[in-house]
């Protein structure tokens, strides 16, 4: 290793997608391992719209572990955080970097100091996973950094005692986090189904419902619903392993019907059984409902299934779509249904592959407020415009997995200083 | 009988309670005989504030079967009137009439015709459970008209083949509907647990929800739910026998805080199975979940149930207190949330038994305005006030079971021609 005070700094910095679980995990089997009551597969989704970069660094200089989280600094003293260091850390190996002349020895991990930086591409109060994101983000960068040599899976099984979902988001494409046997939760990690190349016509569309309701925290409403739940170990241990593997056939034979049915009955089945909690928990708005009914109504008089939806633990819509031509048609019946109130702009109201709203006709505000009712509202009066009630929506698609970034002009830390630029 | 073509015409008018379940009914086993898949256990509301009220004619002059619902005439020809018509007449007796001197044989009553008038004296619209009181009312009154001597029970399978929760409001009080084993559905009927003395404490208020919101009827949706929800069997078979027997219990022994966590937990797990079925049926909306929030808040701050909430399938609340000092202090909470729109009468935004307004302190509509904040809310801002959400609230209590209304004013029908007054 370089010499002790001397100025060097080594970083890395890398990039994690979010994850949207398909078939939810809801419920521990141990809270402080973070082992799940069942099986779950989610969705890795496209980082350029929904990600977190993360910058680690290492130098002698450094007195103590610090993290900023969006710019702000934050405290490293939480179990999570502090569980996640020391696994890494127990894994880290010798690093050489040849530019820098600098030799770091699998022993000088111990005592030497990380600097943290972590942004979301995407408003953390929006509802979105977050927590994923991040925390395989720093996962992953420590690991690299640190020149741990294990298998994505068992850095995912690092990442999971962050923040469950977290281990997910090791992987692009379609992941399944198996619940696995073990006390120690060596066997409770993220297996990739299948990668991002797989199925690629698949569209997401996010609709982020406004809200200024109080959610319940997803560590403490998953808590309630195992303690108080009448419901919820029937859900796991005999409806969801069903699920689980009628899931993975769907995704491997690209059988969107089947992916819809199964994506549409789970989250539904989730916030049942949030309901069935003592006290019950919402997540779902009324406007998530509207949602749902948009759906089902389409999906019904279509007779066969255009979009899957799923909700996570707030009031937002993830709406799948097997291909572009069908996620044009539901961005205009969302357009139509939810516009944006009268100060907003397009530009600000559909975000992420914006190209959705040309294959939708849609290209400026004036478009949105002509749009037709969808033709199987047309018999029906009253359809009714929600103005305002979604605040924008994100168009995505399924993406990769965590990357290191060798971009040095995107890394969050100054390299001389080690503190966020 | 007296000599065909003469003028004649003999009365019945009874009135039926509607009844509010607390272990709920959802799901069929037979569509056709209207079984249930679990017992269910209600309250019976007084009469005076949510009822129905029929009167039932026979003459010889009378065509056919013909029937007025709040004075507009509709069909008879559906399976659920035709079959307590059927069921009743097969158990009519000789009747008397000895003011007008006229005797009908027993077997008269097959060639007779029938004129049934009914009203409610509560908004149908309202989606309170108005056909229970009403095939309940309308099976009690025939029966009386036609000198039925089967027992209550009796007739009570009779008025579950009209709507199936009709059976519970033939008797006061509390009452439970036993699910029976029968295949022809005989032993599928009401069993009073305890008449409307045995409780005399407990105080209902109702909130009638504005909506306008197209909701699924309870017979589709049940359908649905017994077809698609992989969580009504477990629910019906395992969870609803054992909370049937405690409620029983709670019942007995006055015990309210086992009784509102047994109402609320079942209330909230019919929800859940109702989202649980695909495509999902929502009958809350915000409305009901912030009503919810506030009762769970504020019974959690007093670490003993003070309100038990339940809603049927709709977004009306309808909630119970032990005691009027309790009551008087959930209609304080209530109206400080739900205030009503500026154009309202406080005589018509709280009805029923408005004595509650009295020991809330509120007897104008600048009162609701000055409310203070609950205390459970002080620390916590924002509380917030939703004008306008509310259309209504009913205060009421438990009540009696059917009777006859032996005063001739009350009768819906004319005396003389037998057609609605």
């Amino acid at each position: 290793m370089a010499e002790e005070g001397s100025k060097w700094v080594v970083m890395v910095t890398g990039r994690s997608p979010t994850n949207i679980a398909v078939i939810k995990y809801w419920g521990k089997r141990d809270e402080g391992l973070i082992l799940p009551i069942n099986d779950s597969i989610s969705l890795t989704l496209d980082p350029l719209h929904l990600s977190a970069t993360t910058t680690v660094a290492v130098s002698p200089s450094f007195s103590r572990d610090r993290m900023w989280l969006n710019g702000k600094e934050i405290p490293l003293s939480g179990e999570r955080y502090q569980k996640c260091l020391r696994e890494i850390r127990k894994r880290a190996n010798e690093v050489s970097d040849e530019k820098q002349g600098i030799k770091i020895k699998k022993e000088d991990w111990e005592r030497l100091h990380v600097h943290i930086s972590s942004y979301n591409n995407f408003p953390t109060a929006a509802g979105l996973a977050s927590s994923a994101a991040g925390f395989a983000c720093l996962v992953y960068t420590l690991a690299k950094l640190m020149n741990v040599k294990e298998d994505l899976g068992q850095i995912s099984s690092i990442a999971r005692q962050g923040s469950g979902s977290a281990c997910r988001s090791l992987y692009g494409g379609f992941v399944k986090w198996a619940m696995g046997n073990n006390a120690d939760g060596s066997d409770s990690l993220a297996i990739q189904l299948a990668d991002e190349t797989h199925w690629t016509d698949l569209v997401v569309i996010i609709a982020v419902v406004s809200s200024k309701q109080k959610e319940t925290s997803s560590t403490s409403g998953m808590r309630e619903t195992v303690q108080t739940s009448a419901l919820i170990k029937h859900r796991a241990e005999t409806v969801v392993p069903v699920r689980v593997s009628k899931m993975e056939e769907a995704i491997q034979n690209r059988d969107f019907a089947s992916f819809a049915k199964l994506a549409c009955a789970d989250s539904n089945q989730f916030h049942a059984v949030c309901l069935d909690t003592s006290p019950p928990i919402f997540y779902m708005n009324d406007t998530s409902h509207r949602i749902i009914n948009l759906v089902e109504k389409w999906n019904h008089s279509e007779e066969t299934p255009q979009v899957a939806y799923t909700f996570d633990a707030g009031p937002n819509a993830v709406l799948i779509s097997p291909n572009r031509k069908t996620a044009a048609l539901l961005l205009q019946r969302l357009l139509f249904h939810f516009p944006p109130n009268q100060d907003t702009d397009l530009s600000s109201f559909v975000v992420g592959d914006k190209s959705i709203l040309q294959d939708a006709g849609v290209t400026s505000m004036k478009d949105i407020e002509t749009l037709e009712p969808p033709t199987e509202c047309k018999d029906k009066v009253p359809y009714q415009r929600f103005t305002g009630d979604v605040s924008y929506f994100i168009c995505t698609r399924v993406g990769s997995g965590p990357k290191v970034l060798t971009d040095e002009t995107l890394a969050l830390l100054d390299p001389i200083t080690g503190l966020p630029k």
